[in-house]
């Protein structure tokens, strides 16, 4: 197959899985449901497609201009197709699942489609695997997230599995306690982003302070030290003390896991209200999965994380493939299963001469079932 | 929830799987994958849209009228949602795949969206899981695919598996020996669709065999006899034959399965171009599944077979779930793992006070980590 021949038959950005890594997605979808599962979050999937205004209610709304849209004609509403699974699920926790007992724990897996794809991630469809845990502000529920998506692609064996902490809440808060607003505030918040500590000598008095943010950025326990010896107001202490409570809890559960904090990283992270976090792995450039804090529904606590399927796969090495044997037509059921059951793959000749070694070669088959048994080809 | 709730807040037709629906569906997805994988079908995964003139292409375009479209912003091309999987394995195998060795085994699993529902499938979207076998004509073929087909539904637990087996290429074959055309055809054609042997004294020498056709529908081995005995000219005996060779491999391999033959059955099978099949439970009204003789890629000869998962839902009963058991926070995860490899369910308190029996009740929990170990709570 060559790119040349995907371009002329599929919409760019859009493209086939073929084997063998269509079986090896869903086996990594599979295994990261039940890694979920085991923890007690209960699988939920919604539609492909559902009324535009729910589908970009609240954190949907910035999902809005990579969405699809057709008329329903039996409404004669518009629908969206959906960009993101994560406003829906948070529609389910917050109406169907309203009166369920809290914390609510939900997981899914499905694909999305966006209208354009991004540079760092062209593919218009792909898919997404996550979980919410909904109605606790604890920030044990912060770390069970963090721990349970990480943990997840430690499992299915991703190599150099990081995560990089962000704390979006804290920026903002700290601004107001300084009394940095308006347009100031704006211009900051640039310079925050870019990491410029020479804009940031505009802030006055609170120039020291934001260099020091920018220069607290690195490893967790560095991060987390210098953030501690910073005299900082009320408010913006009490954001400092839960990501380091996060943090502290993420480490008892995995002390080897790579960690980095950011405290002034917002990108990316405009609808959370609390810790957010980015998981990558080594040598790979696109991000493995985000997760983070939001309010369900627009009033309920709640933290979740989502892993980017495709991301995902490139992160891993496919497994070796089952052995395939030729089976001559004619073979008994009974025979065949107990082959499959000693864990080959079968594979059945349908003409009465299709059971040689050159049909086995020419099928891809490394075996063949002869009057004495199985035999392997050379 | 309530039937209200889910109009109220979805399309018609579509609709939120909730626990433990959407785990189970993925689990049977999961199944019956794993069994066509065992012979020899290599999965592909073509995309959720696509250009509409490629989507809708050949038997696609029996979809056309159900199928969503969208504008592409990129190439400024109308796309398609795919309606049906089927069409896009088609293309995938004489395009992407048409250098593979003969005959190809492919698999896939998705959803499917449509513009309107029918009386018999409300449902506007469900899911697909199939196979198709592309590149021989061999009867054997047609019997591996319903064979591997029923056998699924049997393998997860179905109740009841019946095949109807259908040869919409009898007739036409038929009427053009008989020099049957035009409008007495389609006068014969409706006649025969609606099993009328009172309209079938139009065909003037032929009613007796029409007759005779409409007569033999019925269990497979009284059809078969009666088929044989019937005097056809030569085209359409060699139909027969083809049909009675197909339930003769069937039998071989699953001498239980319910078989049924209407020989002049041809609704739904338009597209079909030799043997066709659907598969039905015990008690279940709509179809499980379909298959059947096909053209793919307008030429090259192969038959398939395509599950629909909401119906196949509906025919099984839901396992039963694991047990839960609330621990503790500060639990350490070593000892947290230990619980849930011996295949309980963990659900991690998050508040100093969350591990009582109360709290345990209230999530759902049959079982509470205590300090001397897993305490079932009555």
């Amino acid at each position: 197959m060559t790119d040349y021949a995907n371009r002329a038959l599929l919409p760019g950005g859009l493209r086939d899985l073929l084997p063998p890594d269509a079986a090896f997605e869903a086996s990594v979808v599979s295994g990261v449901m039940t890694h979920f599962a085991a923890h007690g979050y209960e699988r939920v999937k919604p539609p492909l497609i559902e009324f535009e205004e729910s589908l970009l209610d609240g954190a949907g709304a910035a999902t809005s201009s990579h969405t699809f849209r057709v008329m329903d004609p039996l409404s004669q509403r518009m629908m969206g197709l959906r960009a993101d699974m994560t406003p829906q699920v948070a529609r389910i926790a917050t109406t169907r699942l309203a009166q369920e007992p809290r914390p609510l724990r939900l997981s899914y897996a499905g694909q999305v489609l966006r209208v354009k794809g991004t540079q760092l991630r062209p593919e218009r469809q792909f898919g997404q695997a996550g979980i919410e845990l909904i109605g606790s502000d604890s920030p044990a529920a912060d770390a069970e997230i963090l721990v349970l998506s990480a943990e997840s692609l430690m499992v299915l064996g991703v190599p150099g599995v990081s995560v990089d902490l962000a704390l979006p809440t804290l920026v903002p808060v700290l601004f107001a306690e300084l009394g940095i607003t308006g347009a100031l505030a704006e211009r900051m918040r640039a310079a925050l982003d870019h990491k410029d500590t020479a804009m940031v000598a505009d802030a006055g008095e609170a120039t020291p302070l934001l260099r020091a943010l920018i220069a607290a950025a690195g490893p967790a326990d560095r991060a987390i030290a210098a953030l501690k010896a910073l005299a900082l107001p009320p408010a913006a202490a009490q954001e400092r003390d839960r990501l380091s409570r996060v943090v502290d809890l993420v480490r008892a559960d995995l002390p080897g896991l790579a960690l980095t904090v950011d405290p002034v990283e917002n990108r990316g992270f405009e609808y959370h209200t609390g810790v957010g976090f980015t998981l990558f792995a080594r040598n790979i450039g696109a991000e493995l999965g985000r997760g983070g804090r939001y309010l369900a529904g627009g009033s309920e606590p709640a933290t979740g994380a989502t892993l980017f399927m495709d991301s995902v796969l490139s992160a891993l090495s496919r497994p070796k493939a089952k052995a395939r044997v030729l089976v001559p037509p004619g073979t008994p059921r009974a025979t065949a299963q107990a082959i499959r059951d000693r864990g080959f793959v079968t594979v059945a000749g349908l003409e009465p001469d299709s059971a040689s070694t050159a049909e086995a070669k020419r099928l891809g088959c490394g075996h063949l079932l002869g009057a004495d048994g199985i035999v392997e080809i050379h």
